[in-house]
Formats: C-alpha cells, structure tokens, sequence
C-alpha cells in the first residue's frame, strides 16, 4: 500500500432515487470529512448532476470516469467524483422503486469493493440502498453486509452499530423474524462477540467489555419461555468467546440489558436479531449511528438509515449519520495502516 | 356497588422472598397513594412483619384476618393488612425460588381476585412474583395476566404498559419467540388495538391514536424478510379495528416506530410480541412505568418490575412503580365509579 497523508475513502452514492447522492455531495465538502480523509464518490455523474441542481448543491471539482481511475490511475488530492455511469441519469425518478436503481447502487458497490481489494482505497463507505430495489434488479443479496461478505470472500461477518451513546451487533440480522431461533448456534454467537471484542479493542478499548442478550422474554427464565436457546446455544458461546479471552457477560433478559445504569457497563451489547439491537439504538442514536461491517479485509462503513425516498432530491436531508460514518471510516484506515 | 369517598384497592404482596412486601410496606404509608384510594395489602401478616422488622418499615395499624374480611366484612378506613396467612413466615427465606412462595403469592392474587370479583373492592394492583417459583408451586399460569384472564373467566386479555413517556400494547407476551408468528392473528391484532383504545379513551384522550409495529426487519419490507406476516394477519387486523373506528396506522418498521419523533405523535404503540415493547418501555420508563391488564372485568395494575431477589428484605427497593401502579388503579377505579 502507498503511504499517503490521508487515507482514501470510497463513497457509494446509494440508490440513485434516494437520499444518497445529495449526502455525497454534501459530504464530501465538509471540513470534518476532508480533514480527516479524501473522499472519492462512486456514482453516477450525471445522476450527481441532476441532484446537485435539485438541491442547490455544488459538485467536487473533479469528475474522473471509471476508466481513466481503473486503467491512468491519475493522482487524486481533493474530493472527486469517480463516474461509473451506471443509469441514464434522465430515466431517474427521485423516491421511486425501480430496478434500474438497484442495478446501478449495486454496480457502484461492487466497483468500490474491487477499489478496496486493490488497496486502491483504505475503506468504502456506503450510501444507503434500497432493498427492493436490488431485489428486482436481481441482486442476489439483500443488503450491503452480505454483498461485501460475498465479495471479499469473508466465511462469517456481522453488522455492528456504533455511536456514542451505545454500540451493538447482531448474530441474524436481515431475515425473517421466525427464522431467526434455527440460525443461533455457539460458534456464530461466539464468533459475534469475538468480532465486537476485536473491533472496540481497535477502536475504543484495549479491554472491551461486552454483554449479551437471551432471545426469550427473560431470557427464558430457566426454560419457562422458549426452548431454552439461552442455555443450549447463548451461554456455550458466551463460553467460548470468555475462554478465547473476551471479558463477556449474559444472557441477559432483552428488556433488561439497555435500561441505562445496565447498558453503560458494556462497551458494546450482542443482539440475536435485527429489531433487538436497532429498536434500542436507533432510538439514542436516530440519524448519528454508523453501521460497521465487521469480518471483512475490506473497512466498510454506513449510514445507520434508509433512502429516505419521501424526502429524496429535496436537499433535506440530515448528512450527520453520513459524516460520522466517514469519519470512523478514516479512523480505522489510519488504524489499519498504523497496525501494518 | 356501595359509594365509597375513596376506592379500596386490594394490594397483593406478591413472592414473599422478593420485594414485594416491603413494597406494599411503604406504599400504604405514602400520602400520594392514601390521598387516592384505602390499599388493602393482601398478604401473610408473618411475612409482613419479618420484612417490617429487616427494613424498618411500621405496619400498617390494622391487621383483619382473611375470615374476619370474609365473613364479617369490618368496616374499614385506612390502610389495612388482610392476612392470608399463606405460608410459615420462618422458613421463607429473602432472595430464593421457593415453591411456598410462589404457592403463597398465588393465593393472595386469586384471593384478591375474588374480592374484586364480588365489589368487595374496586381494583387489584399486584406486587412483583417469580415466574419460576409460580412453576414449583404447580400453578398453571406463567403469570399475573394470564391468571388475571383465567380467574375472570376473560377470553381475550392483553399486556399494556403505562408511563408518561410511553404506552405500549403486546400482541404476544409471556411465550417464546419461537411461537410468536404462529400466535399472530388478524383477529388478535384487532382485538388489542381495540383494548388498548379503549383503555386510553379512559385513561388520557377521548380520541386515541395508536400506531402498530410490524413484526420482521424493515416489517417485512414488502416480503423480502419473513412470512408475510405484516401483509397477511397485521394490516388485516389494523384495517378491522380502523373499520371499528379506531385511528390507527401501521405496520412501521420496529426500529423507526420508537424513535422521538415518530412515537410521540401516537398515544400507544401496539408491539407483535414481549421485547418488541418491553425494551423500548424499559429504557424510556424503567421502575416508573405500570403494567396494566386490559380485557379483564377487574381493574388490575402491577409494578412492572420484577421481584429483584438480589435485594429484596435489605429496604433498598424503590417504591416508585409501586406508587404509580396504586394511583392508576385508584384513577380507574374512580372512572369505572362515574361510568356505572
């Protein structure tokens, strides 16, 4: 890798219809962002174009197509745009589900993945898609944790949440709420918690503390509710993650583990399913998280919220969720680097 | 029903081991609560005064006998123990599961049930029982609501949860997620909606506005995760109770359905299953929220805290869910007074 002063972040522009592009362009002016890093869009020029119009916003500077990036390799010293020209920006409607979206969001994501692979960038971070969109645009994954997953070849990876008022990850996170019991196992709950314990402890803490969530009401109170997933499946990889060295603790009953004297003794909270840990944070952190994807060799970062499409191409949107993902981006790029 | 200047509410003590007694102890004292209603602490008089003796609590100056209650019916004026005697109090022992108590705190609740049940008093609210020691003792119940239910010969019973912050509703409560899809019903979801409106007409508004949350991440987002819960028993269910005439709209996303902005602009919020409403309850309202039971034909309010064995006869609990559960009962009670 090339020693550079500031770390390269790829930026997705998201789902074109949505909010994304217009985070982008404000991003990537922002003093908080490019001091800390040079952001590099991925997107569609002409899209950026048309929403830069939309919302009174002004593009960066510089425009490089996919080509002259991938083949000229040319120096980059500012915020720039790299077009991938993905979609006839004319054929966009701002907030509307369309398959043509889902194809170019994803088509970004996979160019700046291959951009991290080369270590041509230090991390991406993504603008928010749509999952219907990418659903009838065929993509055969339902959201960025399992594309960077596939892409970067990672057997086992999990989302995490971050902010400053709590952190939490997930052993499921995009499937059905009736799924999730048959897809608890030890090693998947050990594996989460020892991916947390790696990511505070590059982040935050050289002795991450971490706390666990049953899955019943009560944690099944000694087998009263459930089928005794705490037992036969929480408490064993808790068991493991503690015998690989990770100060943890739990199960915990989940109405008991975020009340605030209780989430404040715990750098980062494991949840079994979406809505355990995104209900808790998105009510302390709403707009001002940042999603991590955790057990990939590629740094990727997120906004914690969605397209937004009832208020997309309006330059209303709050870019504070935006900032802060590039930030940790570039946080843990010069980590990487540091640690190299 | 004879007009009385103040309701008697019957007190139940709860699991003897926890803090239930000390609880009740310091309640029937409280100008707050004696101000609203005449508590009538349901109990075992040797429990109370072992737990009077540890936390140096007074007992209240009346002690009537379960048969002097029952049979002579005394006229009573102030803050009275109703004694039970339910249990040897020497062998209960503070902080442990044990199937005498959960034995004893299951007759006090039944036997407060009958008072109700015969206009001997206006509400019941009941102190914190352990669910485990409720299963030793060999009772068929995993809880108050459901034993609420039984004893009341009602068909269609729902959890609510009560606090100035928050008032959540709860579809599925007491049962293990595994089995919470197969609980969900049209009928059911309507069937709480309706309680819970009905119950916030009495309580805060004469138009109540509740809001549903779906049951799978994003609520299904348009059958990407899931069953189709959301699409096939969920808005079914919403559309019969707007159909009934409540305002009502739904499903949201979990996750978005708490955030500030978006739970203040509902009176309730209706949750598919136990954590869904019990996390965001917790955070938002721990030790002063009240547990009602809606659907019953007796007024029923609880503590919605547990028994916390870890400090229970040490005088170190907080009464402030305890004072509030007396009062809602005290205010219900008062309605359901206008209302007859």
């Amino acid at each position: 890798m090339r020693t550079r002063s500031k770390p390269f972040i790829a930026l997705t522009m998201g789902d074109p219809a949505g909010i994304g592009p217009e985070l982008c362009l404000t991003a990537v002016r922002e003093p908080s962002v490019t001091n800390e890093c040079i952001p590099l869009i991925f997107g569609d020029a002409g899209v950026l174009r048309r929403v830069a119009e939309a919302c009174s916003l002004r593009l960066p500077e510089r425009v490089v197509t996919l080509e002259e990036w991938q083949v000229d390799s040319p120096e980059v010293s500012a915020s720039t745009i790299v077009d991938c020209h993905v979609i006839d920006a004319a054929t966009c409607r701002p907030g509307q589900v369309q398959p043509e979206c889902g194809r170019a969001a994803f088509a970004c994501i996979t160019t700046a993945i291959e951009a991290a692979l080369k270590n041509r960038v230090e991390a991406v971070c993504t603008a928010p898609i749509n999952k219907e969109a990418l659903r009838l645009a065929g993509v055969p994954y339902p959201g960025h944790t399992e594309i960077f997953a596939a892409l970067t070849g990672a057997e086992d990876v999990c989302m995490m949440l971050a902010s400053d008022q709590l952190n939490v990850s997930m052993v499921t996170t995009h499937v059905g709420f009736r799924d999730v019991p048959g897809l608890l196992t030890p090693a998947r709950v050990a594996r989460v918690i020892e991916l947390t314990a790696d990511a505070l402890r590059r982040m935050l803490d050289p002795d991450p503390r971490i706390g666990v969530c049953g899955l019943n009401p009560h944690a099944g109170e000694h087998g009263l509710f459930g089928d005794r997933e705490e037992e036969r499946l929480i408490a064993p990889g808790i068991q493991a993650a503690r015998d690989a060295g990770v100060e943890v603790e739990g199960p915990f009953p989940p109405d008991a583990a975020f009340v605030p004297a209780h989430r404040r003794r715990y750098d980062a909270i494991v949840c079994m399913y979406h809505d355990q840990g995104h209900i808790p944070f998105k009510m302390l952190a709403f707009d001002k998280g940042v999603n991590l994807t955790l057990g990939t060799s590629v740094i990727r970062t997120s906004v914690d919220h969605g397209t937004a499409f009832d208020i997309a191409w309006q330059g209303r949107a709050d870019s504070g969720s935006m900032l802060q993902a590039l930030q940790w981006a570039a946080r843990l790029s010069r980590l990487r680097q540091t640690n190299q």
